[in-house]
């Protein structure tokens, strides 16, 4: 690849910690907890925080508090700050809590739609209709996820001209990008190339973001490979946040902190201070009951406590 | 890049987990399971296994008994079982043990040097070449390793024209290779093009291996970009076996299982089980007192315990 021909290019990332990560933590993270870690990340200059999700308290105890964790955010200009929301009502939720982006999530095999929001792929779809109605009625900007787009945990395969078709359903009911989805992280960089392919066929790259679990090691390689095909979005979160749900004790979403460190390597722009992004991982570790698993935060975490240098 | 070109590539893994792995391991592994660890890797089919250090035992007490595990181990056929020495002593001791591949080190720095191995590189290249005269006469085949090539705990930037001047020393002394070596784990894929770049003009493609650590997270991503510009052999250690020594809690050595779970989905041909491979790295997992930093090691271990379908 030509690496160089990367250098000044400008991508986007989406910073999922606050949802995609502390909804897989076994720790309930209180509130003020959460405002402190999110007004940290918009510190940072990330320029899109996925905040909570206004889904049921029942089967996600971790969001309960969307409301009030919007209502206590800093919201720092020219950021997006967005949320989850499956149905109608999440959405009025939504709107009284002055979100003004939400996503909806769809999945790319019937199985993991059953088992993950009891509905098929078309319920879902035509739930997501209404909402995306409603919502662009009411000025809100919608965001598209399709999990299980590179392989399912209960259906294996996935092919990619489903992912394709889903994905462009989306975007025309309404959704402005589409999050590509590896939610098993077992994705590796020739099928990275291969589902690109098929989608970029349908929907256009602009569209088009990708979000990768780390849980094979393959992420920071997968977006790599989709940098040099032209993706410019990109879903990561704080410090690795999140784990595996499908694998417990093992790595989830990919580390925004390993995102930033090999993207500041190759001279692509993300406008994300590391260091202070560094300072938002530290923060939310300390209320976890493990070490994140975000690799160069360990070694710079590490480095901070042990000198580099014998000093005599 | 053109991933579709990778496949079908043949490619060298040298697993240098019994040697850089064990010897950054606190645990002090008996001899007898080094042994079993070593055979349960040739069995997964790795073609080149280092296997322990002729060194000082004062220096590095964990590859104090390096003659006893070369005389435990059953040699597979067509397996290079290879060995670190220092000097002459080092290599009186590895002629004992019947080895017949040999591997030295230097380093890019002088500050590096100095602290590694209590010589300046030039003098150290001067003991390798009397180290190599010997060897090669002897029938032996020598290795060279270029250590902090990417980047010095102590010097911080490294010259790649300094990189690729000690990588012709090392293959002019008799080195049929040499592994520019990522000591501390900070490079990226920019970095790796540019270095190769100017290590290439020095020393012919087929002569020069990598050496990542994945402290940074960017291991795998390094290797896909040096695999797309030609290089055929790359280091790795069972696991993740090792942890960094200038960072401690953080991830050493680039993971075989990650490696080669990366290559196969490129079509990137090894010849190694990756099935038998984890096996091997459960093994020396259970001898440890902390997890191995492998991400699909560690997915598939959670897997293997943990049901991916929820059994009603």
């Amino acid at each position: 690849m030509n690496v160089e021909a990367l250098k000044g290019r400008r991508i986007t990332i989406v910073e999922v910690g606050p949802r995609d990560g502390l909804q897989n933590e076994h720790v309930n993270v209180p509130t003020a907890d959460k405002v402190a870690f999110i007004d940290r990340l918009s510190g940072s200059n990330l320029p899109v925080i996925e905040v909570s999700a206004f889904v049921s308290p029942k089967w996600v105890p971790q969001m309960a508090d969307a409301s009030d964790v919007f209502a206590g955010i800093t919201r720092r200009p020219g950021v997006r700050y967005t949320a989850l929301v499956p149905n109608l009502a999440g959405l009025d939720r939504a709107l009284a809590a002055g979100v003004q982006e939400i996503a909806i999530f769809a999945a790319s095999t019937e199985t993991f739609s059953r088992k993950n929001i009891n509905q098929s792929i078309d319920e879902s779809l035509a739930g997501y209709a209404d909402v995306c109605k409603r919502a662009l009625a009411s000025g809100l900007r919608v965001r598209g996820y399709l999990s299980t787009a590179f392989g399912c945990p209960y259906e294996g395969h996935v092919p990619p001209q489903r992912v394709a078709d889903l994905s462009d359903r989306l975007i025309q009911i309404g959704a402005f990008e589409v999050a590509v989805s590896d939610t098993i992280g077992i994705a590796h960089p020739a099928q990275v190339a291969q589902v690109l392919q098929v989608v970029l066929a349908r929907v256009p790259i602009e569209k088009v973001a990708l979000h990768f679990h780390d849980t094979r090691g393959t992420a920071l390689a997968n977006v790599l490979e989709a940098l040099s095909i032209g993706i410019t979005t990109f879903d990561s979160s704080a410090g690795g946040l999140g784990g595996c749900p499908y694998a417990p004790g093992a790595a989830g979403n990919l580390a925004t902190d390993d995102l930033i460190f090999m993207l500041d390597g190759l001279g692509v722009e993300t406008g994300v201070s590391l260091g202070e992004l560094s300072k938002a991982s530290a923060f939310i570790e300390r209320q976890l009951d493990h070490k994140l698993p975000s690799r160069y935060f360990q070694a710079v975490s590490a480095s901070l406590k042990a000198p580099t240098t014998r000093r005599t």
